[in-house]
């Protein structure tokens, strides 16, 4: 393998550009030529194929969000789409492809490796960290980290009146971004999409709180809970305890953005290294991932099909802490 | 006067803390007794008054919220509540107040100023700028900075995909919040409720953005927004432009925290001697605010009654630098 | 058992108020009677102890530094010292204590119990990581990034001029710190204790790139670094190659504040938790730690006497990264 | 006029990007063509001089450093490097210069405009404040609130034991960047090169306070102070108090790094429109800054000969604060 392509594709998250930066110098220190595909999937048909040197990838690694931007693509779940992709990466000379991004991602890697043989090897790179193969996603620290310096504002001025905050933070399938903001937050109640939470516990555990003359309380609420969204909830909660003020903080993609932890550059360089390596090593359709602090290749139908259970433990210690 | 007594009422503001610091400091410098009140006029009625010396206020500086905490107080409203807070004050000998908050606070000293003739000197604590005696109030660059990081993150991510952020910052009467979040979060459109902003023009310079291939914008609204909240503007935008994607960010109470910036800790710590200083000179119902740099006094009674206009000029910069 | 103390001791680090408040709380839920042992084992013998219940660490999780404070004891390491703390303990009916450190803390713990039963389940509590017995110690995971926030700021700055940075790190035995600086930094070049680097590479390798028309590096120095400390280097580079600006930034305590990442919140929490899950379940002289995701308990003669190493592929990846 | 040049020079500064975005969108809203010139004078002395459009700016505002580069030129002190600098501006047809930078640039540019004619406007950038004809330069706000930080972070751990940090601040002639962080921080001893601190008075301040059982002491050094920088000073307090355990960090670059400030990022816009409107409106040879909230226009020459005297209430106010 000479020449090889890497891009990044789903919803961004931040630590892909420390990734890049990893995929091209390795493959530059490996003697490799490196093509950058810009937009994911969609820039991989309409040939967005750009040659990237030790210099392109300068001064991003402190960088949120991806510079060979990011899209979702319909075109190639088309065969046509993937044709055409095809012949762009033929046309380049690409003969491995290196992927940053989530299930969808590697959904498509798969597919297109049986129709054209084309090797890709992946990265996890998502906020959400509900991804089989790996203990962490690139770009979860970071998130969880910027959601939990919110929460940390809100709670310095939680205090001063009678209040209760519902604050939503991201996680449309799993609570694991709201877990440790929960934890790390000290908030009294956490939803999450893998346990049930009524309206009635929510209400009960405020009253309860509220006439042992606790005066403040943060509830923190993953986006996909099965209750409701934050202002659902909110409206419901001030609706049966009239006398106290329930205030909604909505952090939506502020949670995508931001300069990436130092734990998420470490796991996006680690990783990104670890692709260059697996595809000269002769893998295709896995994902590199570390768990238990080894680095591991997972096969990208396991990523997609497996899931990866939150620590029921978690949701036990957020009550602890709050007594 | 010998023995003087502190508060922080309404909502609460970083730097509160810092200027709490700066009136127990240059109180004990001049010889004073100064006696902290806690929960403002509500506290003060029921008597939650406590001797505070130099140490009170260690390491206090850099804290978001008031270590005073604050309340509203309906009961100051009424003469039995003000006359059960005169006694309270007699019973500790506090002599003269000094008051960190807003308009509220301040109309409540005056009339307690008219019936009892218990001096107040205030300082202007509050998020939003809004108040006439000073070109800035306490906490409103902290305010500020803190939106102004959350619009860098999404930011970040905004360039990946086709979308339009409707992010709403605090400011229920006026744009001062909204103003340099837009123009130093380089946004396309800003909505306060100084001026109408339509949501034909704001369709129209998306409309025109996107076909000029502009594929992300930022729009800040204000809370008080005439034309509606984030979320009602979203939907609306939404509803005129289908191949658009909205996204709603309320950042809501995380601007009223977080520890001050430097440029708050100087304010507060200024304006908390000049309390002091102004009390000691025989002021009554002034507040301390800096206008032009110059230490100013400004009657409560004009804070109260004055508008302080935002300069329209700030709404062109936002057009010119969005060019 | 029915009354624990708990304390912190040696170099405060951040995420020692997390832990102490999940001890404190995790106590109160298992019905244990707590009391917090001011300034380690220096107040132990001055019997500087006060009761805690779950109100007593509300509001301190996002908090640096410790509300037990810490301190070095020389008195504890004699005999007489550990008989008064002893008669402090009994005083105040203490029988089992909880102790977040390091080595040192540890060490005295041992010979505690050898002495006078007392047993002790320690949390890892300091920033080097240097500790055998846990993947991840108690503030390491926020040193880190407060270190390489540091590092980004001058980054910024870097390329203005044709500069080489030297920067000091801490870590007197290890280059723990150091490593992700490096890596998560962009750094050319990293010195740590556990290799050797000489001048002579420095000096070729900054001399390599300059005459690749490279303008501007970065060099992590591990305080503790055999070659000397940052401006030692300096210094001797400057010397060496006259026509390159040697600039030196000495991060020193910076790195010991700041409020913790969400990580070690999430660490501290857990292993407060597990130290009074191990002391009701009799253990002694242990310490809680995560290995590989897992709760794990080891003996305090095992973190004192047994090497944590420091992967050596780290160092590897930074000359990967930099080509 | 219908072309112009803008580019930075002297020590880069945040809001240098914020600055230039401006200067280029302003331009452009004008129907004005604008060039950027790379590396300040040396990079106009050798042509690096490239067409500029709104896109060139986009997504910059929030940077730190400056993408036009900066750099000193001795080059351009030459009456040689001129004429070749004029050479460079005539074949790319620019008849108006803006720089951003501080006295060294305004320097060139008024000799330059005396031999041949092309008038500069210029906006004040550097963070050092000391610069007459603005109220703040750009990078002011952010280098304090940087230093600030750090010095937060240094109180977290302070207080656990019996320490005096000395901490070196930027400053070579000035204590802008010290005063700020001295009252914001919370120091006890501020020393400045404006006044005169004798190292008598440090450790007279310091013995009286350890009399008083205080046990940690933050002091602020500016890197010009007349007593010596922060190693120095500390080496001297050491020895005549070789009890206390003095420790010194040096926070160098990072100050001149980071995202700029809200008020840097407003500050620069309003500066950079300014500039731009002065070059139409034919001044030459004039600053733009900001002075009691009005915009102004300072001849080069007084913003080059006067001094910009420190506020000397503000050395009392450390006094006061830290009583």
């Amino acid at each position: 393998m000479k020449r090889i392509g890497v891009f990044t594709s789903g919803g961004d998250s931040p630590g892909m550009n420390a990734c890049i930066r990893a995929v091209v110098r390795s493959a530059v220190y490996h003697g490799l030529e490196v093509y950058g595909i810009h937009r994911g999937y969609k820039g991989m048909i309409k040939g967005e194929i750009y040659r990237m040197d030790s210099h392109s990838v300068s001064n991003i690694i402190q960088k949120g969000g991806t510079i060979l931007r990011s899209a979702r693509s319909k075109e190639f779940m088309t065969p046509e789409g993937r044709q055409k992709a095809y012949e762009q990466l033929q046309q380049h000379g690409i003969e491995g492809l290196i992927a940053i991004g989530g299930d969808g991602t590697f959904t498509g890697a798969n597919i297109f490796f049986e129709e054209y043989g084309i090797p890709t090897v992946g990265a996890p790179g998502t906020i959400d960290n509900d991804l089989y193969g790996t203990d962490y996603t690139i770009g979860y620290d970071t998130a969880v980290n910027t959601a939990l310096d919110a929460i940390d504002k809100i709670r310095d001025t939680a205090d001063s009146h009678d209040r209760v905050f519902f604050i939503e933070v991201m996680g449309r399938d799993s609570g694991y971004i709201a877990i440790p903001c929960a934890i790390g937050g000290g908030a009294e109640i956490v939803m999450i999409p893998e346990t049930e939470t009524s309206i009635e516990y929510v209400v009960d555990t405020l009253r309860t709180g509220w006439n042992r003359s606790k005066t403040s309380f943060i509830v923190i609420i993953a986006e996909g809970d099965e209750a409701g969204n934050a202002s659902q909830v909110a409206a419901q909660v001030q609706h049966e305890l009239p006398y106290m003020d329930a205030r909604v903080t909505i952090l939506g993609h502020v949670q995508r953005g931001g300069s990436p932890t130092a734990a998420d550059r470490m796991l996006a360089s680690q990783l990104g290294i670890a692709c260059v390596d697996g595809l000269l090593a002769g893998r295709k359709c896995e994902m590199a991932g570390i768990i238990s602090g080894e680095l591991t290749y997972t096969p990208f139908i396991e990523t997609i099909t497996k899931d990866k259970l939150i620590n029921p433990q978690y949701v036990k210690m957020v009550d602890i802490l709050s007594v």
